[in-house]
């Protein structure tokens, strides 16, 4: 009690980097609004065009290729939509393919109806299962119009990172799109549209530093883009309504530089802290389980399961104790649901899956204060006090 | 040169409170997301209802009954739909009648087809045209579902105040919605869902001092919604999904607050600034013409036309001089276009538009000087240097 608490649940959210709020602040004292011609105007508008520049780099997309959002969700529900455009002909894609273990911002399928939306299978290590994804897109129904597929460049729970490159090749050989939810990945590993072979990236503010209520659907390219979800004043070329939210975007341009800045130096600082702490937790508890520990991962991400310890029980018995992590993921308002992430992998829910997740300035002596109130917890629940 | 400019168009976006900065600063430091149970979790929870109080108590809605968005453009595409719901069952809507001087992003028509949305005209005035939609809603095809009008409560332009509560009463004498875009209202005269008879009332943060990036749909009741426009987590009720904007939804919050608190005397101080500046000027162009002078006005707004002055070159000329007003609204990128609100008024848009908008720190200093430019840009206008 007193001490000050510890802060593991950086999927869920970030704490803002200082860096972005000074953005943000600048910001804030500029009071025209982006799309008036006057000198105030005009000093708005530069900030939403420097943000531009910086999330673009983060992702090495051209700037005109950029949407600002209010979020990922938005982003997800804007692309998510079988009526696209080409230039100004009309598109069709006739069916959704998600993965199973997609946030459900994107397992919802967004503006497809329900029934135009497959699930791609998931293996027990957490990687979605390409070869599964192949003999669904073999019977896609090319008459319904082209396929679209999404797959999230890494998972928020596990960490686990996908096969996203493999499964655009399958996608584009029948013509369709590739829709990459890269929220979790951007500032945790290098994310370069162009590399991933994506037709389109999802990407948010706040897990990277920025502040919430700010995100950005990518594109390849101009001409292909899918039908405005939020239309309005003709903001972003037509693709998104709205006065712009000029200090979130500035917040959102400022984390986004310092995500690409220290890139590999500060994930492999990371890394090796988690990998420290996963160490100390399978010593403590040898029957803990880590999901997807055999698959390629984020360097941040613990997603663990303590038999006997529920998700809901052991969230709370860690808040007490002074330490923030997470159930699986934060979605809908403070509900504990079992992990579909879980379910998706074959593995029983109801074992429970607890989430730590690292970040930029997560110390050393937080990882030593975890771990030891990860053995009280652990201990606890066999009734040992303190454990091993 | 040198001297502190003049803003003068609060329509467009206000200057941030410091209120509103100050409860946005509180919550950027809060690192939770407030869909997280643990204590930064709960934390974050709080700030976004208070906000949510704040907000209700401004339009005297219960907070059941508000939405949160990113905006109001967000708020319109998500009412601006033919698919409702009743609880759980299905409720079509079978056409959209908005009026010719609404804003965009209603006037646009959200999630309708172009086919679905009439006009319902204006008389010159500004004022909407309450036996044509009288006429229009005795047409209306019941049989295609129920109808939708939605008309502003004030214009952004003239800000002449519109006849929302007669609009009520005939659209729900067809068992219809009536919609009200109240975002240049809130804050400029006293707004209350229940004594509009509206069902759905749209507002927006940024142009009552809160900042960019914040709006919400405040609906009568909780059962009849319409479909989810941005789907995910289940947040906002499962009514619009995505981490909230917690420090955006603060700011709002203290900006509402601060909205309410000296209404009837802020808006009688603006009011008086604001025709001592229509007095001056008429007395330095006779010729001017104040649109929509004849009808109830909020007590900010002065939409005006000079003859021999173009919008576009008006409205740099004043920007040269140090002072920023708009020439209609500020949509589009940069764009000036021509005033739609001036056709449906049946004037002629060439005979340019020029906004002039005051707000709550507006001085009287501000408006002398401002007095003092209007001058020399009417009087260059005839080749006169300063006139009368």
């Amino acid at each position: 009690m007193g001490k000050t608490r510890i802060y593991l649940d950086w999927n869920a959210t970030a704490p803002l980097l200082d860096e972005a709020r000074a953005a943000m602040l600048a910001a804030l004292s500029l009071c025209g609004n982006p799309n008036s011609v006057h000198s105030e105007g005009r000093a708005a508008r530069q900030a939403v065009e420097k943000a531009r520049r910086q999330v673009a780099s983060l992702v090495h997309a051209s700037t005109a290729n950029l949407v600002f959002t209010a979020g990922a969700t938005e982003a997800a529900s804007l692309v998510l939509t079988p009526d696209f455009r080409m230039g100004r002909s009309p598109l069709k894609i006739g069916r959704l393919y998600v993965s199973a273990i997609e946030h459900p911002a994107v397992r919802l399928g967004g503006r497809f109806d329900a029934a135009s939306v497959s699930e791609i299978p998931v293996g027990r290590n957490g990687v979605v299962d390409i070869d599964a994804l192949g003999a669904l897109l073999d019977t896609h129904p090319a008459e319904d119009g082209l396929p679209m597929v999404a797959i999230m460049l890494a998972n928020n729970e596990t960490g686990v990172i996908q096969p996203v490159r493999a499964a655009a090749a399958l996608v584009h050989a029948k013509g369709g799109l590739m829709v990459v939810d890269a929220v979790q990945a951007i500032g945790r590993m290098a994310v370069d549209i162009e590399a991933l072979d994506a037709d389109f990236l999802i990407v948010s503010s706040h897990k990277i530093g920025g502040p919430k209520g700010a995100g950005a659907l990518v594109s390849r390219g101009e001409m292909l883009m899918p039908k405005p979800l939020v239309t309005g004043g003709g903001q972003e070329k037509g693709h998104r309504g709205g006065t712009e939210n000029v200090a979130a975007l500035a917040g959102f341009g400022a984390a986004a530089h310092h995500a690409q800045h220290d890139l590999t130096e500060r994930n492999t600082r990371i890394a090796g802290l988690r990998d420290a702490l996963e160490q100390h937790m399978k010593a403590c508890a040898p029957d803990m389980v880590i999901y997807g520990a055999d698959a390629p991962r984020l360097p941040n991400t613990i997603f663990f399961g303590l038999p006997g310890l529920k998700s809901e029980t052991g969230q709370i018995a860690f808040d007490l104790e002074g330490m923030a992590l997470s159930a699986g993921s934060a979605c809908s308002s403070g509900k504990v649901g079992q992990s579909h992430v879980l379910t998706a992998m074959g593995l029983d829910p109801q074992a429970g899956g607890l989430r730590i997740s690292l970040g930029a300035t997560t110390t050393a002596d937080d990882i030593d204060r975890a771990g030891a109130i990860f053995a009280t917890v652990a201990g606890r629940r066999r009734g040992q006090g303190q454990a091993a």
